[in-house]
Parts: structure tokens; sequence; C-alpha cells
């Protein structure tokens, strides 16, 4: 049996595990904890580090092919791996360019491909330069991950919450919408697009409330929205799953926001909304078999169900019962002992013909399904 | 977590534990071989004798609940622990009911359950006592499982193939069409049941060629089998998934044939199916949570991929990548290092509105998918 390992052991790799056993495939984790949300779930469990270069070399080493649940991966192990014959989702190359923001504002910008202005910044005192481009948004270089190392800079006044190392300054865009395209790439280069996902936020909060596939937006904006994230995966030149966070300007221009070069929070719908998911599709890639089919089933809604505000510890899940008598929503629990706020603890999708639907279960779940620890 | 374990460790736990890794539960398996397709895919796994008493109790004590994956288990130690406080699913005093052939049948009769004429044999010798009563089939009361344990008494000289042994002589009926419900019950004896199914067969070969959902049958005996086998279930007197499958004769009458007490080969596509399936919906029942909807998404189709004959040795599926590219299309391949004639290797996965596509792709993967040995 082919042997594919993963770096990273959360819910990504949980999810690609148990899409993997629909295949003949023995498959090995790495993380540094070995009661995470993965680890129970593969076939051989290592507990290292994977932003170390022996770790990871080591892990690699005997694996026909290997992937990632993260960006932030010791990058030249995988390299190496590559050089001596292990195939590995995404390329290197490809990962080095996403893994620093600066890089990857620099790529888009180097292929012609639509994206916010930007400037860069090599230290916090440089941010004095410029006053003109505000409002705009400080991203760190290297390091940032899930909303980490990202700060606004409305007025000059932010700059004392700016980077004090290389970083992006990205000019704010008049965002009418968020959205997503999830795109499959094989090794012979075909590829295959999953439907544009719009992704909703609370403007008030500015925190993600959910995410609706397929989305509401002209044909137009829509095609756009898909040759540009093509653009981006072609250039990219590597085989895996890719997904594009696009915004759609007042004037219904699109530009990239940034891309993930892995399965993506923006797909998880595709579990059972879609024919092949984005899970199903990276093991069809990794394992060479024909790219599957992205259409939908059914339309979709995701919520993710984030740690609450104020609650530390193991984990406990207020509404569950509630949730669960709706017909039309499946639960997908992490399996994380402990929450933190804001900490990702698990999702829920919905199935609808019906965008109202959708809609209304949506905020039904949001209000009732609530992640505390216990008393 | 609430910790739940397997009895048996083959394709129902694997994929009771795919659905597992969407809720919080701590899994555990035992089974003899420690390379089983579920070996891998739960907390803790212990290599043990499901038949034998102190394995079962030693695996079962400091669990939360339990369950099978298979009829043969040790049902003492199974009362024991229910004696304990540990929740069995099924309880061992439906399982013991079923387990053997002849309370089985008796149970049907004492219950006004329709069910095909039958006699008891204590030995072959008493076969030659029921000449009348053929075309039959005879069963033996224990330990027959898929197929085996069942010989077909056409005429007296068949008697020699009969088992010397406690059986059931079951008299044949004229079949129209064979089909199963599967029924979920809870704790609160709430129940649930899934769509009728229809189960195909290749009349010459007497073989399972595929299976449909929903069931193609006028209303009046779909109410008929669904009332029958409700009432089956309802006379078990126990929470668990329950397979009850059933005969259609030539004057509609339906008959039981048989039912299991747990998962069921005939309840697969509702992985795809079906809001929740048969897996997610045992969950459900051990973690108290409220039933799962049974309705379906789409209707669908199974076929099982059963090593071909003349091939033993490790598995190799030929014509995987031609079905892999057909859009509708589901593959469950179950992990097994070694086929043989008639192994249950996988399954596939139809899902179409439309019957004659679900009947030609059936057809076509039937005939281009096959489980042979590497040469």
């Amino acid at each position: 049996m082919i042997k594919v390992g993963i770096l990273g052991g959360g819910q990504l790799g949980r999810m690609l595990l148990q899409a993997a056993a629909n295949y003949p495939v023995k498959t090995y984790i790495m993380e540094n904890d070995d009661a995470c949300p993965a680890a129970h779930l593969c076939h051989n469990f290592t507990k290292g580090d994977i932003t170390n270069f022996d770790d990871v070399y080591n892990f690699g080493k005997n694996l026909d092919a290997i992937t990632i649940e993260i960006e932030s991966v010791n990058e030249e192990a995988l390299e190496k791996l590559e050089s001596e014959g292990v195939k590995v989702y995404p390329k290197p190359s490809a990962l080095k360019i996403i893994k620093n923001k600066i890089l990857q504002k620099q790529f888009y910008k180097d292929n012609q491909i639509p994206t916010s202005d930007f400037v860069i910044t090599q230290n916090k005192n440089e941010l004095n330069q410029h006053q003109n481009f505000l409002p705009a948004a400080h991203k760190v270089g290297k390091g940032g991950y899930d909303g980490r190392g990202v700060e606004l800079m409305k007025t000059t006044a932010d700059f004392a919450k700016g980077f004090d190392a290389p970083s992006v300054l990205e000019k704010l865009v008049h965002i009418k919408k968020e959205i997503a395209v999830i795109i499959a790439v094989n090794d012979k280069g075909e590829n295959a697009l999953y439907p544009t996902v719009d992704m909703v936020f609370d403007q008030r909060l500015n925190l993600l409330e959910f995410q609706i596939s397929p989305a509401d937006l002209p044909e137009k904006v829509l095609w756009k929205a898909e040759a540009i994230a093509l653009k981006v995966v072609k250039d990219l030149k590597s085989p895996g799953i890719f997904a594009v966070e696009l915004f759609v300007d007042i004037d219904n221009n699109v530009l990239v926001n940034e891309t993930a070069p892995r399965v993506h929070n923006s797909g998880h719908h595709t579990i059972e909304a879609n024919y092949s998911s984005q899970f199903d599709m990276l093991w069809r890639i990794m394992l060479n078999y024909p790219l599957g089919c992205t259409e939908h089933i059914l339309p979709a809604a995701i919520v993710n169900l984030l740690g609450a505000e104020g609650f530390n510890g193991e984990a406990h899940y207020e509404g569950l019962n509630e949730i669960l008598q709706l017909d039309n929503v499946f639960i997908h629990i992490y399996g994380k002992k402990d929450t933190k706020p804001g900490r990702k603890m698990g999702h829920v999708t919905i199935l609808s013909k019906e965008k109202q639907e959708l809609i209304h279960q949506a905020n039904r779940i949001k209000h009732t399904l609530k992640v505390v620890s216990k008393m």
C-alpha cells in the first residue's frame, strides 16, 4: 500500500483521515501533541516538531508522498525529501511563496494577478513613511496564521501595533464580499474547480458569520473570480488542493486576498455537499487517481464552531442536542479536549436547495450551539 | 469523553469509526487481527478474541457503552457487562435471539410476525422426516454468517449436505423480491426507519447483484414491510440499529427472512445518500443524542466489491481508475491486505435521481471493477 504522511494533526488531518479510510493507503501523522484530533486515526503516529528539519526529514524519508495541514512546516526538509523522490503536496517551491506574506504578494504582482496595493516594511519604524497608504492592513511576513499576524492600521496611531519584522502593508479595499475558490490540481496539471463560496461576515465584529456555497454573485464576477483563482494556481506550478480567497470590491473588481496551499475551512461543506470532497480529492491526487467531481449534490452553508469568549478548559457543547434534531444539519466536532476563546472546535454543515433556509439554520446554529468549559 | 467499544474490527467497525470522528467520543476496538480494517482508526486497539468470555469482559468493563459488528461474540460476557452498568447495543437478550437461527425463527412465530414455515431439526438424520417440506433451506442454528451455514434442499438427495447439528429447515417461498428495512431505536424506545431497500439478485447465480434505495414496490407492500420490520424491532425490546431482511412473495405477502442487530451491508448507501447514515445513527444512539434524519438526499444503489473467483493473495483493484472517473460514484475500499474469492473487499455507492442511471452505473461497475491478486 502507498504510504502517505501528513504534517500536522489538527482537524484538517482528522478529516483527511476520515476520507482516507475509503482508499487503500497507509497513513502517517506527525504532530507534537499525541492527543491531537488526528493522532488516533492514522496507521502510524509520530510525535515530533513539524518546524524541525530532522523531525520532518526522518518522518518523510520512507514515505511515498507527504502533505501538510498547516503552512508553518520545515520547508527545507520538504525540499530535501522532494529531491530524494518523495512526492510533496504542495511542492516546496509553492509553499515557500505562500508561507511568506511578502513573497506571496510579490508573486501576485509579478504574475499580473489582481491584488490590493501594498508596500513592504522591514521594521515598525518604516510604517511612518506610509501615512498616505492608510487605511491598510499590516501583515507579518512569516509566522502569521488564522488571524494572528495581522493588524489593522486605520490611523497613524495604529502604527504602534505594527510588526517590527519584515511585513506587508496592504491598502484596504472597499469590500463588497469575500469569496473563496478551491481548486484541485493533479500531477499531470489537470485541475478541477469547486463552486465559489460566499464568506458572510458580521460587519460590526469583523467575524466570519458563515459560508454559503455556491456564492450569490453576477455570472461575470464569478467567471472573473474563477479565472483569477485558476491563474494563481497555475502560476504556483504545483499539484495539491488550493484555496484562493478573494475580495469583490464595490466596483465588482476581483482581487486576490490570499491563498492556502492545502485543504481549507472554506471547503468543509464539500464533505456532504459535493460529490468529491476536498479531502477525498487530495487523496485522489496523492494516490494518482482521476480527479473527482466537484459539483454540488445540494447547496450548503458552514458555521464554524469557535470556543466562546470567557471559557477556558475542558470543552462542553451547549445546545448540541437541539442542533442534532435539525434534519438537514451535519455536526463535526474535532475532539479537542480543551476549549479557549476563538479556538476552532468544530463546524456544522447545512444542506438545502433554499438559500433562505441555509441562512435561517446558520443563524439558529450560531445562536444555539456554544462551546463552553465545564463548570 | 464517553468511552465506547466495538467488538470486531472489520469494515463495519471501520465505517463506524469514520463516523465517530464527527463526535466527542473515545473509541475502542477488539479484534484478533491487529491489521484488521478498523484497527488503526480507534483510540485504543485490543488484540483479543471476541468469542472469549474473559477477553470480552476485560475489554468492556471500563467502557461506558459497547456494540458489535458481528453476531458471533461472547454474549455471556455482554450480559455480565450489562448487569454491571455498561450499556450494550444491541441488548444481550436481543442478540441471543438473533444469534441462534432456531430461536430467531421461534421468536417470529411466538410474536405472530409473518415468516416462512419451518421445522427444527436436531441432527442430519431428522431431515428424512421432512421430505414433504421441500424445497427448503437448511440453516444451522449457531455459527452461520454471511451465506455460510445455509444449504438449499431441493430434493431428498440434498439431505446429505444438511447440518448435523440443531438447525432450522425453512420452506422456500416463491420470492418476487428481497428487501431490507433498517431501523434505529434509542434508549427511550423512539425509532426511525430508513427507506426500504431493494436487493436485486442475479437469479441464475443466486448472487446479490446490487441494492437500490428506495425500493420500487406498491405503497401497500411498503407499508406492510415497514409495519412488520417495526414489529420485529419493537418485540426485540432493544436499542440499536437493526436490519430486517424480508421476502415479498408472488402474492405480495411480506415475510421476515432474518434480522441483523447491527449496522448492515444493506445500509451502506446511507453514508452518502441519507442525512444521517446508519453509522452516524448508531453513534447518536450510543451517545444519547437525538435520532437523526433517515430521509434520502438522493436515491442510491450499492454494488458490493467481492474478491474475484480464482484469486488469492494481496489485493489489487482492477478498473478502479475507470470507476473513479464516474461523477456520481463513491468508492469504499476496506483496506484488507489479502483478497479471496467472495470476500467483501469494498463497496461502491451510486447517487442519482434516475433509477435507470443507478442500474446502468451499477452494471458498469460490476463489469469493470474487479478485486484480483497481484501476479
